[in-house]
């Protein structure tokens, strides 16, 4: 239904939805289906950046590029037909609008802005449809939910050409590859596509202006994959940028066919004074949220002074809990639940979100990092061999090299499980809060692996660490032998709770 | 040390442990760093079937027949040499002793037999040394563990020359592999020797008396797994045994080169009037216990009336509880637990036990199945739709097909995931004992995993079953997206616990 058929005093609903990436189309979804009215709006896809061009196809990559007789045209074709529908949301659509919200495509603004105070009659937001009707008014009787997602920053490059210059969605709708191709970026998305790519033949340069790949996990871990990487082919260059472009010539090839003219090759100059040849660049210098929000950990909107705004939540990308799908997922179900009156709705659990990058070695981690769980304990110092101490809490670590764990030896695999516990003493002596109040079992509060399978292995830490399982009675469990994830046994016993 | 050595007035120990497989090693090991005084005896190798015929060498095995350009020779050195030292447990012996136990090759025999009842002063143990010295009375005052373990039950074929006959055992020492082999038996053992052996070349045929392989799990995982099978040139032949057999001859190439002669191929005659020729025949039917011995939780041996009897403890295969390496390492640690006095010793949880067959696809398990969970809500009765309600308790199932979730569409592969739910209501709302007791939340039971990486996916499973996490809990994990176990959270839906 459009806009233009419906009467005026229809534009009162119970819920506005803006933004429909997985979150969105979620919390649009269950409140429907819980009886609610609801207008969604999304000018770009419905179902959001994961199925058309983010996680979805570049997993498709990855497994076809790791298939014996690895074919692009293959996986090319799989995503276009039947992955993203050539990138095409109807079926998208349709399922949202079968749980009976309306949908319009176009842009949505709330009045007052993202943490403006609602209206006592409830919420307004001015629709713009994209079909050129004219802006309407819309009022959001109980709640506005935002989910506007973020997009790719694209950092100037002085000189590069724009059609050599591809952020991931020119890869994920490439009908060709190119022969050669730099990355300028080491995060996740960028490795990912880098082994991708690299896995079909393409010669892959990796420009890195960081001292290392995955910045945001161990050392270790991207030290492993840049291992891995260089047995790839891949060509890993830290502590580089590109400092200047010259624009290649016109192919003999596609002057002589009169084809298209691609850009490229080109020559980069890199700040160490190198210079390379390649056919594109891939921008993977992450990601900016469209519209900035802060919100707690009930999903709710707070206004500049720190308090939620009345009937205004927030999910996915934008509210800094993490870029994921299961983030944004799990986020809707918060909101929902709050808002349909759901007495299992709890607050999200920012402290124990799981990741995974899906290069070879995997990459996945849970929850806190030693660092953040050290500063957490209120006290960042040290005490000996992997401890710290403070006021009221302990932070301790244990650490297993996956090679020495007894699967990890059969399959020569090369890899780490490390375990990042609070609460209790050194020796599983309880820690009461100071004054002597309650004590405290020592918990997981993060975990990370790298290693093949590591994206699985991290089921069993992400229940652990969310569920707050005491190390005590995960020291008890009779890991299934000889699984890798049987190495959280070993790691266990290091953090002193067994004899 | 020998016994030969040890004066007479040193046969008394705190503990005498009987059988040094993975869980007797560790008891001795646990008892003795403790400070105990120990006795360990064996008469075979010290470490036990898992490390030098069982699961690393099948296991590696399986790494080997899945690399490209799968060696035979390769991992057949790598199984002498490094995981073996060809068969000599030399660096076992030595790990054990230098926990301060004492150590005798040989064998024991307790006073009364394993679940006679101990004199005041201790439990006599008379000691067989294999080196041909006199037995020797020796006393446990405080505990006898026993550890004695299983062996391969050998079904008799009439007519099979007994160097066609192979066990597992031949398998794992062999420096070459037969042309054709014939497995008899479907179970875990003969289903990854089978695989494994036909990703080296050999011929395999597989003949089951029942109608399936992997009677011990879901139908579905049996027929997943023998379509692999037959896609790996497998042929499974079931409600087949053998009742006939014709001896081949001798080949002309290995009488002229004056080689030892090897038996075979021999023409087996089978039930369903088929005859095939193969070179060895690999019986993988089963596995028995060496000693009879009934435990409860605490690994307490049980004497005829149901009581447990003073200072006696078993653990491993012989307990009944699951014959796998995690099983008896976990009741060691509950043993040497009471034993030390260790607060946090618990009772072994006997339905909450993983198991993984490493198949591709794997096959794994934990806890109860939905017959035994229904069997132990106190009535098996169905209600409707995948539910059974019984006197005070509620057993739901909820099951995922992997292809339809998100990774397992984009990674193509065939499984499925299952999960058996005990506790609540069918709408969540939790059920009283009868008369208005505790309410009880809804729990994982058991679960299954069919598929790829199903073993490290069971990680998550058992956490959950073993710390019973409320499925309600469990429904609120934002699983990283898109793992396979991710399905786990679309499991957990159809319980319920979500609007």
């Amino acid at each position: 239904m459009t806009l233009q058929d419906t009467p005026a005093n229809d534009h009162t609903v119970d819920a506005i939805v803006i933004g429909l990436g997985p979150g969105g189309e979620e919390v649009a979804s269950r409140l429907a289906r819980g009886g609610w009215s609801v207008l969604a709006v999304e000018t770009h896809l419905v179902g959001g950046e994961c199925p058309y061009y983010g996680c979805i196809p570049s997993k498709m990559m990855l497994h076809e590029s790791r298939r014996p007789g690895a074919s692009w045209p293959r996986v090319a074709r799989r995503i276009r037909e039947e992955a993203t529908d050539d990138w095409d949301d109807a079926v998208a659509v349709e399922r949202l609008t079968g749980t009976g919200a309306r949908f319009v495509r176009g842009r949505a603004e709330v009045s007052g802005g993202p943490g403006g105070a609602p209206a006592p009659d409830g919420t307004g937001v001015t629709v713009t449809p994209d079909d050129g009707g004219p802006p309407q008014a819309w009022t959001a009787r109980r709640a506005v939910v935002l989910n506007t997602g973020s997009e790719a920053v694209r950092i100037p490059v002085p000189g590069l050409p724009e059609a050599v210059a591809w952020t991931h969605r020119d890869v994920v709708t490439a009908e060709e590859l190119p022969a050669s191709l730099a990355v300028v970026g080491g995060g996740p998305l960028g490795c990912e596509l880098a082994q991708a790519l690299a896995g079909f033949g393409v010669r892959v340069t990796m420009l890195i202006r960081g001292d290392r790949l995955l910045p945001g996990e161990t050392e270790e871990a991207g030290q492993l994959v840049a291992g891995r990487f260089r047995d790839d082919g891949i060509e890993v260059r830290t502590g580089t940028e590109i400092t200047g472009v010259v624009s290649g010539e016109v192919s003999r090839y596609e002057a002589n066919h009169g084809l298209p003219t691609p850009a490229g090759p080109v020559d980069l100059e890199l700040s160490t004074g190198d210079r390379i040849t390649v056919d594109r660049v891939l921008l993977a210098t992450g990601r900016s949220p469209r519209d900035d929000v802060r919100v707690d950990d009930w999903c709710r909107v707070l206004d500049g002074a720190g308090e939620p705004v009345a009937g205004r939540f927030a999910v996915g990308d934008m509210t800094g809990a993490g870029p994921f799908t299961h983030t944004s997922m799990a986020q809707a179900a918060v909101v929902a639940g709050q808002l349909l009156g759901q007495g299992d709705a709890r607050p999200f659990p920012r402290d124990a979100v799981p990741r995974v990058t899906y290069t070879d070695p995997e990459v996945a981690a849970v929850g806190l990092s030693e660092r953040a769980a050290r500063d957490g304990a209120g006290d960042g110092a040290r005490d000996g061999a992997g401890e710290a101490t403070a006021g009221r809490d302990t932070v301790r670590v244990a650490r297993v090299d996956l090679a020495s764990s007894s699967r990890g030896w059969i399959d020569e695999v090369s890899g780490h499980l490390t375990l990042v516990a609070r609460g209790g003493g050194p020796e599983g002596v309880p820690v009461g809060e100071a004054g002597g109040g309650e004590c405290t079992a020592q918990v997981l509060v993060g975990a990370s692996v790298v290693g093949p399978q590591a994206g699985e292995i991290l089921g069993a830490l992400t229940v652990a660490v969310h569920a707050r399982v005491p190390v005590a009675e995960l020291a008890r469990i009779p890991w299934a032998y000889p699984t890798l994830h049987r190495a959280i046994g070993d790691a266990l016993g290091q953090l002193g709770t067994e004899a």
